[in-house]
């Protein structure tokens, strides 16, 4: 995880100072985090997109930390109807590169492919929950990877038929798993300061 | 955040004891964390939907907070392709109550309802990527609120075509939105033990 970032800092900072100036002491201690809590928020803040990794394997404790970590989304009904499959090793990659295409891709240590298991979904307008409830997993994967020292990229496939069809062939998974994308992981190569997305404008108070 | 769950503090000790049996100093260093990445790990374990909250605001600094974590999702080809409606007053989320139906919304003290900006989604058939982007800032949202001590649940709408109209109807929201999500926000009043969803089966090692 990387430091507090300036805007995170400022950020704490003008919550308590809000809170502080229009308000008892309730509520002061109410905008007050803890130091565990500027962690765990500073850690969706800082996450980003990392597409250069140092040449180094990624130890299995921790590819099981981002799998739980994963397992650990919420989904539809509890319905859980994921599946991941892991590469971590050079030939793994390469296959992975000849159905998903990139360079990149061939440099990554790590990829785990998020799928929608079919055999598990919900039925009717339903059954499509599953790309939401594997989006969930592939976000938490992305947060895990940061809060313990790795870095990580999400790259689309579904709903691109061509990109769906190839990761599956080259990856031999049968019919009923569809990959929603692949997380490309390693020890991060470079540390770019995080995008600032934050516009007001896509807000509405009702 | 809740306190340091007894299943990721097992975890980490595996990790380490992992790390220590079977190779040098090195390897043992990395897979041993810092409190702050602990923090932001667990952050993620701990998250489980909250259902049922205190008869008390969320206050505006906190909101901001979310959505910031919301716009900090990554999104495809960065279109950040969202809006997000925020209901913090009782007839708003009354409203929403009657567009969504349920007892539990309507006792809500805060929803966001995560929408997807057609003007902003990509083109063809990579346009239903906004779907992946908006569950991602969801995550993000439901995550920080698990951090700054708050406790949320998503409830879904998209592709529900009856969930979508009721909501888009009952808050008088353009066609250009599409709700995914209301997400329902309080300060808990319940504390369940998060769901241990780690399934083994659920991985394969290529």
């Amino acid at each position: 995880m990387k430091k507090l970032g300036k805007r995170v800092a400022l950020l704490i900072a003008a919550a308590a100072m809000c809170a502080c100036s229009t308000t008892a002491q309730t509520e002061q201690n109410a905008t007050e985090l803890t130091p565990e809590q500027q962690a765990a928020y500073e850690n969706i803040m800082t996450r980003t997109s990392i597409r250069s990794w140092e040449d180094k394997a990624v130890e299995p404790a921790k590819v099981e930390m981002l799998l739980r970590a994963g397992m650990a989304a919420p989904t539809a009904v509890n319905r859980q109807p994921w599946h991941f499959v892991v590469l971590d090793k050079r030939e793994s990659i390469d296959l992975l590169a000849s159905g998903r295409g990139g360079g990149m891709v061939r440099k990554a240590p790590l990829a785990i492919v998020v799928c929608g298991d079919m055999t598990k979904a919900l039925e009717g307008d339903a059954r499509e929950f599953w790309v939401q409830d594997a989006s969930a997993a592939t976000e938490n994967i992305l947060l895990a990877a940061n809060a313990i020292g790795l870095g990580a990229v999400w790259t689309g496939a579904y709903p691109i038929g061509d990109r769906v069809n190839g990761i599956r062939e080259a990856l031999g998974l049968g019919e009923h798993l569809v990959p929603l994308c692949a997380i490309l992981i390693g020890y991060p190569h470079e540390h770019p300061t995080p995008k600032d997305k934050w516009k007001p404008e896509n807000v509405t108070y009702k």
